[in-house]
């Protein structure tokens, strides 16, 4: 009873930001996203009658604090949905740059999905998993696809019709990303706790809600007929309106720092140069830049010249889940 | 036929922006602002039936371009209300530092509107004087009043009811105001393109809207019960609204640059010092700081240590118009 499972984190271009349902992790909009090839997790799922515990190793050390706590409520969610009680060792790798501003949670919670419901003996289908990687962390169900897919947040309160779908697979379009580190330079606000501050107090949020079916259908027109400056447009704009909701929050409060400024402006003077690039920026100060092959180059030493970038990583599109 | 008066700049801590009514400068919200006496503006008209036409200095500087094109239409306006056709002579004087990043139109047209009146004869009330300075410079008929004042935007179509009113003098609370100047580093977008643009394209408008009743009633409880951390931290919500509407713009545009960023969260180190200081922003990068007169040695120095702040000028609160 052992399955391993390799998954890409993806970077959201349409944004996840906020739940209807916390428990459940069901979303109040749909999302799109692009699955990275530089950045995964490769996890095995050992179910074995023998262990009186449940064990889980995080590039080789034994994890028992929060990250633990989260991957036996995600595994209890398995055993549960597979009749079976039995415990696991899991052991996961991340080859996500730690500082590279990627929430490991994505890659991590797709590969522990895969390779847990393979061990365990449930046979599911991409849709399935997609359902039950959901439940670890809401953005990772877009990691069961390569290249484009979209989170479609559903409307059954169960959950059950709240799950990603394929857009357009990895080899269709190679758009790159660069993701550009910077140096901490402020208090962190929580992901979570930003969301659900701004869902609850911005006087924004509604208007970020009623914009969500625009960008989406922009966004997939883009992709279906190759357009790179309708996607980044969209793309930055969507980004833009994310962030700007915490600041009608109450109290108001920015994921930016003055580094983050600095490289959205260096961004919007490639375009005055003629170089279509567009940023995406999360829950954090980090800014992922999208591009083109034929500028990498001159992406790529343009933003490692700002002022307070210590990195700039470059990604193609990645695949779905694959299992070793 | 001579007249010379003086107006004083105002600090906007409920912010106008959005017109309903271009021509007529009508506001699609109340707004309500601190008059400072650190910055003024002092002009004298001369209306002369031997002038041949209107000639306007400005620091003794003959003006042709826009800002001739402003006032000559401002006069137009007084000579059609006093039923007088009559060529002048404007001289004024700004004494708005021109780098502080105060719109010198409004202590301008506030000025201009009080010196021009009086001399062709009219015998304005100051509710009169703010709904014709209005149409000169929006903001600027909140000058009128010394301390705070609110301008009340009014429902007629004509805009008779749309101008401000005396909410507390001068001399009512000592709350003071540091303008932090920066140096600029990206190209400017004009406040009133920026401000069109928001209120036709952004998806946050109506929230904009929307949560202007409540900040007003707020504030205005503060300046009653004189609780400046209320002030404060509603001035500084009300301020990032304003700022998050032209994320939500199509295109996104943004006032602010890497050093508006960091003046921001200086003032909130500040508060987590225990030194109650807030920011406000117009529609540029540079940022007002409010604080109280026994935090003044602070304020500044830790201001003047930001990287990007070429001059931090203090001001108190100052008088509406005075005649000279």
């Amino acid at each position: 009873m052992e399955a391993t499972a390799r998954a890409h984190t993806n970077i959201a271009l349409i944004k996840y930001w906020g739940k209807r349902n916390e428990s459940l992790i069901l979303p109040t909009n749909n999302s799109l996203s692009l699955t990275l090839d530089g950045f995964f997790t490769t996890t095995t799922v050992n179910f074995h009658e023998d262990y009186s515990k449940d064990t889980f190793l995080l590039d080789g050390q034994e994890e028992t604090g929060e990250a633990y706590n989260r991957v036996i409520g995600f595994l209890d969610l398995i055993r549960r949905q597979a009749g079976k009680n039995i415990h696991a060792k899991v052991e996961s790798m991340n080859d996500v740059p730690t500082a590279a501003g990627f929430a490991s949670s994505a890659s991590g919670f797709a590969a522990l999905a895969a390779a847990g419901s393979k061990a365990i003996g449930m046979e599911l289908d991409d849709q399935e998993l997609s359902r039950l990687t959901r439940q670890g962390s809401g953005s990772a169900c877009r990691s069961i696809y390569g290249g484009f897919a979209e989170w479609q947040m559903g409307e059954r309160e169960d959950g059950l019709d709240s799950h990603a779908v394929p857009i357009a697979p990895q080899s269709y379009w190679d758009v790159r990303v660069a993701a550009v580190v910077l140096t901490a330079t402020k208090k962190k606000v929580l992901s979570r706790e930003g969301m659900k501050r701004t869902v609850e107090t911005s006087a924004f949020y509604d208007g970020w809600l009623k914009g969500i079916p625009a960008d989406l259908k922009g966004i997939k027109q883009a992709i279906q007929e190759k357009d790179f400056e309708m996607l980044g447009a969209i793309a930055e704009s969507n980004c833009q309106k994310m962030h700007a909701t915490t600041l009608g929050a109450y109290p108001p409060f920015t994921y930016w720092q003055d580094s983050t400024m600095r490289v959205m402006q260096t961004v919007q003077e490639l375009r005055e140069q003629g170089i279509p690039a567009y940023f995406t920026i999360d829950a954090g100060p980090n800014v992922k830049v999208l591009f083109l092959p034929e500028d990498e180059e001159k992406v790529k030493e343009t933003l490692e010249a700002v002022p307070g970038v210590t990195d700039v990583i470059l990604s193609k599109p990645g695949s779905g889940i694959t299992y070793l």
